[in-house]
């Protein structure tokens, strides 16, 4: 964020150039916000989170006046139409849903102007999102051990997050602490977030990593060159199943039958409490472009059919730990979850 | 292959530009073989196979002369130079064998100048290949019933082989008895057989075909739009075990934990039974660049450690039955393999 809450903006990396190009995007109304989580510009769970809530700032001012009437209606206005931008990732919702909750409790910042007290709620969002890469880090940490082969799927590292990430948070703060562990990337396809970020981020911070395509994580853990698995999440449900990049349940099943341990890291925001099950998670479907089309070139048959969704859901009981900024979720279970989770999702 | 055996040569579709491109090359000499083979420009390992048998006739020329002696002194040079083009695929052995043996045994065209007779081999090793397509296409199409969903990994189709295919051919076959199927083609990375090839041939030929990535097929199996798996395979062990492309082996545990039947379909050429298991395949591992670079552009870091397998082995254990052109191999061990290949492979 740039600027003061009435003229300052949100500048983003353009995730999408990455790593050819290091290109930012400035965001200057909530079309623009809205554009940025729908082209990926800006993605992983908490990362579009915490942009909503600053598009949401953005939006609130769309009336160009300081009535706090006016603010509240185009705050709903802007909330209601960055919700749109994507389904499957609930931390969107849960961002936006704080950010109404703000717009009509003074407690963050009494007596400030309505802007000011937005501003404030979504820099908090952003400053709880830093703090939390860094407690699930720590948890994660402790469940590798040194010489580790670690694969990881997608990209839930600083791009995803304000900070150093979830699933890469728990590598980042292995290596600090001296482990030495080794990443697995799978490259993901169709818009290769793995080969893109993740192990561009990886080596930016000296991790040792080793780029494969998805279809060879089955032969990886095959020659043991993997003792653990850890993937981000999108929305996981109240007995723990998990909405994540698609064909992370691939490689839950995968871990499964060669005896891997398989770990989601995810901040307590990520978790959709008013679902009992995976199967209420709303999964996206994307443009067959991203298939036939992804490199700038066509590498399919005109007017072939493709199916491209692009998240899984991964059943709880596939999932050995769900680490969390509050602690390893162990066993994945209603309970567990009930009682580390419980009350997070107060405002939804 | 154009022309007579003194002056004839091979003329092979250039599969590393499809879809986009239907570009032919003539291969003049045994480097062009082994380049056509080595650059995947001919891939599939019964076309291999093949394809390498006209190159053996090619070399044999190399000398210039009709004498007989100095024909077998360069083929047996060509043979060994085309046997280090890939190492993974049996059939390209089993062809040179044969090759190599026919010029010491004048049984097929007795009387007939060394050069025609070696054209001849080569000739009755393609005929061969399109009978096994029509025999496996037949045995396999029993297995399918109609509406079934079938998924296919990379292309073990016409392009694979003289005919219309081995995987393929049992999908082209049902196809042909009007049993509708819908064939879900993996996309198969890195080099997109699948996309390219694969949903081509099943385009070409009127077959419901639906592109996917390949991380996508635990998702499809998960939403029951599987019935069956039928793969191609590279290499077969004396107990059944599978090597074929990167990515299979992981299908077929999927498959497994899904309860889908999962098919191998290849010819007897294909079996080694010289390995006991599996553990004896050497598998290829193929350059960095066709990961980080597929699609003529860059889409990793620079300098990012790439782990490239082209094969991986599929244990006999989670393989259902294995489609040959003398029947299905059912269950598959090391008895029902002997009684029904054992003296297939009487050259080795």
């Amino acid at each position: 964020w740039i600027g003061d809450a009435s003229g300052g903006f949100l500048r983003l990396i353009d995730q999408t150039r990455l790593p050819t190009e290091c290109v930012e995007i400035d965001c200057l109304d909530s079309a623009a916000v809205w554009n940025a989580i729908k082209r990926l510009s800006v993605r992983g769970a908490p990362a579009i989170g915490v942009a909503a809530a600053y598009g949401a700032v953005i939006g609130a001012r769309a009336r160009g006046t300081d009535d706090p009437k006016a603010i509240r209606t185009a705050l709903k206005e802007a909330s209601a139409y960055l919700r749109t931008s994507r389904p499957t990732a609930v931390n969107l919702f849960w961002a936006l849903d704080r950010m109404e909750a703000a717009a009509d409790d003074p407690g963050r910042a009494p007596g400030s102007p309505l802007l000011e007290r937005l501003l404030a709620e979504a820099e908090a969002i952003a400053a709880e999102d830093r703090a939390m890469c860094r407690a699930i880090g720590r948890h994660g940490a402790e469940l590798l051990v040194p010489g580790d082969g670690v694969l990881t799927h997608c990209n839930a590292g600083g791009l995803a997050t304000s900070d150093y990430g979830t699933a890469l948070a728990v590598i980042f703060s292995a290596h600090e602490q001296g482990k030495s562990v080794h990443v697995f990337a799978d490259e993901t396809r169709p818009l290769l977030q793995g080969a893109r970020l993740t192990a561009w981020e990886l080596q930016n911070r000296g991790v040792p990593v080793t780029l494969i395509c998805d279809n060879m994580a089955a032969q990886v853990m095959k020659e043991r060159k993997i003792q653990k698995v850890v993937v981000g999440a999108d929305r996981i449900a109240a007995n723990g199943d998990t909405a994540n990049k698609i064909g992370t349940y691939g490689v839950a099943l995968l871990a499964r039958a060669h005896g891997i341990p398989f770990y989601v890291a995810a901040p307590s925001s990520t978790f959709d409490l008013s679902l009992a099950d995976g199967s209420g998670i709303p999964i996206e479907e994307r443009d067959p472009l991203e298939i036939t089309h992804g490199f700038g070139r066509r590498t399919a048959p005109e007017g072939v059919a493709v199916y491209n969704p692009a998240f899984d859901v991964t059943p709880a009981e596939l999932i050995t730990g769900i680490i969390t900024e509050r602690g390893v979720v162990q066993p994945v279970d209603a309970e567990t979850i009930r009682s580390l989770i419980g009350d997070s999702n107060a405002t939804r």
